[in-house]
C-alpha cells in the first residue's frame, strides 16, 4: 500500500489510499492576492498569521507555504523569494504543529526552505521539463523529502490524459534512476477548467485511477481550477472532489476554510472506509445544542448524578 | 452504449453511461408514510397530486409509483393493491408528463400497472428468487419494458459484493433465456447503511463498476439507505450520489425535493461531460436578479433600444 510520510517537528500525517483525504491548505499564497504581496514586501505577516491558524483550525493536513511576491523594490525572484520563504516557514511552523508544503518555482527558494524547515515537508514542485528534473530530483533525493510532481514536460500541458498519463509515467522513471521511491512522488495530473474543457473531469478521474493502477503513486491537484469561471464554484468544487476521491485521489491543494468542500471531503473519507465507525463525521455533524443547553456527560459532571441514559 | 429507453405517452428518456443521471422521484410510496396512506384508503390523492408536481418541477426524470398500502379495512395487499396502482398511475400520467416506474412487491399489481401505464415505464422489481424470476421476466417480455433487478436471491441479500455481483449476473443470464436483453435491465447492487458497515460506500463503487464493465448494465439504488441513522444525512447523500456517479451509477430512486442532493447532480452530470456547455448547471445557478433589477435582453426589449453589450 502506497503511503507518503510528511512530518512536521512533532507530527506525522501520511498520504495514501487507506488514509482520510490529506487537505493542503493553499492560502498562504500571494500570487492573485495583491493585498498579501503588498504586506509580505512591507515585513507585515499578519494576515500569514491568521491564515495559518485559520486553515489548520478548519481541518487542513498540510499547509502550503509560497514566497512568489514580485517586490516593487526589486524584481528578481532569485534574490527575494528564499529569504522571504525562510522568514515565512519559520513563523508558521512556531504557529502550527502541521506538516508544510514548499510551493515555489524557484529552486533556489526551494533549497532554502528544505534548510529552514524542521521535520519532513513537501517539496512543490517537479516538472518533466528537463532543467527542472535536473535541479529538484537532486535536492528530493538529498533531504529525502517526497514531491509533488505536475504532469507537463518541454512541450507544454498536453490536453491528451495519455501524454500527461507518459509524462507522470517519465517523471517516477527518472526518480528512480536518483533512488527516490514511487511512494514519494506525488503526481498532480493537471486539472483544467470544465467549462473550457467538457471532457476535463472524466480525464481526471481516468487519470487518477490509472496513476493509482499503473504506478502506483498518490496523487494531488490544485481542486478549485476545475470550476474556474463558473457560476456556483463551490457547488462544483463540493461534486468533484468526491468523484475524484472515489477514483483514488488521495489529497488536494485547495481552500479548507471553505465549509461545502470540506463537508463533501468528511463524507467522502466516510464512504471510502477512512472514517473509522464514521467518528469525524458525526463529530463534525452534532445537532447544535440549544442556548442553555448541556450535553449529558457534562450535566452528569456538573450535578455529580450519572444519568442511566441519555 | 448501453441504453435503457423509457416513455411516458409523449416523452422518452434514456438511462445511460453518456446521459444526464435518471433521477426517478420516490416520494409516491406509502410505506412509511402513515398520512399518505390513510389519505389513500379514505380515497384522497391530494399528496399524491401534490407530490407528482412538485417532484417534476424539482427536475425529476421519472417518478416511482408504489401503492403498497395496507388498508385497515383489507389486510390483502392482492386485492387491494392492483386497484389502487391503476388509479395512481392514472392520475400521475394525467398530471405530469415524465415516464413512470411501476414498483410493487405483488405481481398483480405490476400486471395491473403494466395494463393501465401509457408509453415503456420501467418495472421495478425482479430478484434473483426463483418465485420472482417466473412471475416477473415474463410480463417484462410481454409488455417489452425495461426491469429493475435486485440482487439478492433465495439465500437473501448477501455482505459479500461478489455474491451480489453473481446474483445480478444470473438474473442477467435468465433475462436473456427470456429474449430479454441485458440494455433493459437496471441492477441495483444493493446499497447498505454506512453507519452499520463501513465497506458500503466502496462496495456500491466497485459493484457499480463491475456491473458496468463487466454486464454492460445500466444501474439503479435506492441512495438515502446509505445515509440511515446518521446525523446530516443530506451531506452524506450528496458525497454519495457523485461517488456512484464517476463510478458508473446511472440512475437512483431518490427524493428529487432535497436541493443539496440535486445540486450534487447537476454537478455530476457536468463533470462527466453529460451537460453540454454547462448549459443545465448556469441555467441552475445563474445569480438571482436584485429587486426591480431586468435582464439585459429583457430590458432592451422593453425600451425597444438594442444595446451593444450587456
Amino acid at each position: 500500500m502506497t503511503r507518503t510520510i510528511v512530518e512536521s517537528r512533532t507530527r506525522t500525517a501520511i498520504i495514501g489510499f487507506d488514509q482520510p483525504f490529506c487537505v493542503i491548505g493553499e492560502r498562504i499564497n500571494p500570487t492573485g492576492r495583491k493585498l498579501l504581496a503588498a504586506q509580505l514586501e512591507a515585513g507585515d505577516f499578519s494576515t500569514v498569521e491568521k491564515d495559518a491558524l485559520e486553515q489548520v483550525a478548519c481541518g487542513a493536513t498540510m499547509l502550503d507555504i509560497n514566497a512568489g511576491v514580485v517586490y516593487n523594490s526589486n524584481p528578481n525572484p532569485n534574490e527575494t523569494e528564499p529569504p522571504l520563504m525562510v522568514k515565512i516557514l519559520e513563523l508558521v511552523q512556531g504557529l502550527v504543529d502541521v506538516p508544510l508544503c514548499i510551493d515555489s518555482s524557484v529552486p533556489a527558494a526551494l533549497k532554502a526552505g528544505l534548510e529552514a524547515c524542521q521535520g519532513r515537508p513537501l517539496l512543490n514542485s517537479v516538472t518533466g521539463e528537463e532543467d527542472r528534473l535536473e535541479a529538484i530530483l537532486p535536492l528530493v533525493k538529498k533531504y529525502n523529502v517526497p514531491v509533488v510532481a505536475i504532469s507537463n514536460d518541454d512541450s507544454g500541458i498536453s490536453e491528451d490524459p495519455d501524454v500527461r498519463f507518459m509524462v507522470a509515467k517519465r517523471i517516477v522513471e527518472r526518480a528512480a534512476d536518483f533512488g527516490i521511491p514511487a511512494h514519494d512522488i506525488v503526481v498532480d495530473p493537471l486539472v483544467m477548467p470544465v467549462g473550457a474543457m467538457g471532457t476535463a473531469g472524466l480525464q481526471v478521474f481516468a487519470l487518477v485511477r490509472r496513476l493509482r493502477d499503473e504506478l502506483g503513486v498518490n496523487t494531488t491537484c490544485g481542486a478549485s481550477n476545475i470550476s474556474f469561471g463558473l457560476p456556483n464554484r463551490h457547488g462544483i468544487n463540493a461534486a468533484f472532489l468526491p468523484m475524484a476521491i472515489a477514483s483514488g485521489m488521495t489529497s488536494a491543494i485547495m481552500n479548507p476554510v471553505r465549509p461545502q468542500e470540506m463537508e463533501a471531503i468528511r463524507a467522502a473519507n466516510f464512504l471510502c472506509n477512512n472514517d473509522p465507525h464514521g467518528a469525524a463525521w458525526i463529530r463534525a455533524n452534532k445537532p447544535a445544542l440549544a442556548e442553555g443547553e448541556v450535553e449529558a456527560g457534562a450535566r452528569g459532571k456538573r450535578t455529580g448524578r450519572r444519568r442511566r441514559s441519555a
